[in-house]
């Protein structure tokens, strides 16, 4: 492997965008050439967006969303329904339930799932703030969005137990068939989920 | 689709991640999401590089060639040899041959590759320059790096009727089996190009 041709400048924007999820070293190297190729409506602008989203991020203090403003728009929004409180993993979750229009309630992001192999316990994740959001008054039902993974279904049980004394109902997302799926190549459990919980045409 | 849970300076960022090669909407939100979380130890480098390079890269009025420095470090060294010129379609090419270390010789980047049909004719390639270049005295030969596409191939060709008259000897990479190649799965062309080009082992 030779020197590298370029200059330093380059090279550490190159080793900056190989640092992004879904970028490897050579496609951070292909995409740091089509930015310096349209320096002005690329590059410029990807710096000012970077700089200016780091500025403006922040973490929402009451569900953990990362938005502009804290509370953030979903929290401060009155029209959203305080009743519910839909709990997700991740603030990435909480944005594909947002895009799919899937909910009108409000969120709770955990930050993690429960791993006590890998450390993750209890007090690693938000679930004091859960506990506590889910104490007041005027919250009815608690959605456990988490990922149909052992660690997700392991977290939503204990949440479950821990939200026991609350009285708030329970629920979580429903198993089944992807829309668009097709059986042939779905896994058995998925299939036998889908069977279970069938419903009325 | 629900209105963006995400305030404009967040949505901003994704989109400008989402012009990248390689990054779909989908995994440009993901990168976005991963970039703000690690705010100090990602996305304000990233501004950082994305600006500082913006502000350095320039173009090599030489051979083309992207570097923070015009001329570029390759034309600017003494050490590399003046006699050869390797003719490549893209920057990007450039940047492999170098990562390869396949020559110490100079470059010259055409900036793409003839395409009558999208009205990519001589005038829009850096064909003079290479040209003026080649009637150099010391310019003994030029090595046409070109992509083996019919795109590049007929680049190829023009090339070698206009550099004809310059004297200067032109060579074409060599077709074959790349290193690590499977026989089973290569294309006819390029076994029969490997046949007819054997070498003594």
């Amino acid at each position: 492997m030779a020197a590298s041709p370029v200059g330093p400048e380059i090279e550490r924007l190159i080793a900056a965008l190989s640092r992004l999820p879904g970028l490897g070293p050579r496609s951070a190297r292909r995409a740091a050439l089509a930015l310096i190729k349209k320096k002005e409506s690329l590059l410029l602008p990807l710096a000012e967006a970077a700089r200016q989203a780091a500025e403006a991020a922040r973490i929402c203090s009451e569900c953990g969303n990362i938005d502009s403003r804290d509370p953030c728009s979903i929290c401060a929004d009155p029209s959203r329904d305080a009743s519910t409180i839909v709990v997700v993993e991740d603030v990435g979750d909480l944005w594909a339930l947002e895009r799919a229009a899937a909910t009108k309630a409000r969120y709770h992001v955990l930050g993690g799932v429960l791993a006590p192999l890998d450390g993750i316990g209890p007090e690693e994740l938000n679930i004091a703030g859960l506990i506590a959001r889910a104490a007041a008054p005027e919250v009815c039902e608690v959605i456990l969005a988490v990922n149909a993974t052992v660690e997700g279904q392991t977290t939503a049980h204990y949440l479950t137990d821990e939200l026991a004394s609350s009285g708030v109902k329970v629920t979580r997302l429903a198993h089944g068939v992807p829309v668009g799926g097709e059986l042939d190549y779905l896994d058995e459990g998925t299939l036998a989920a889908a069977m279970r919980q069938r419903t009325a045409f």
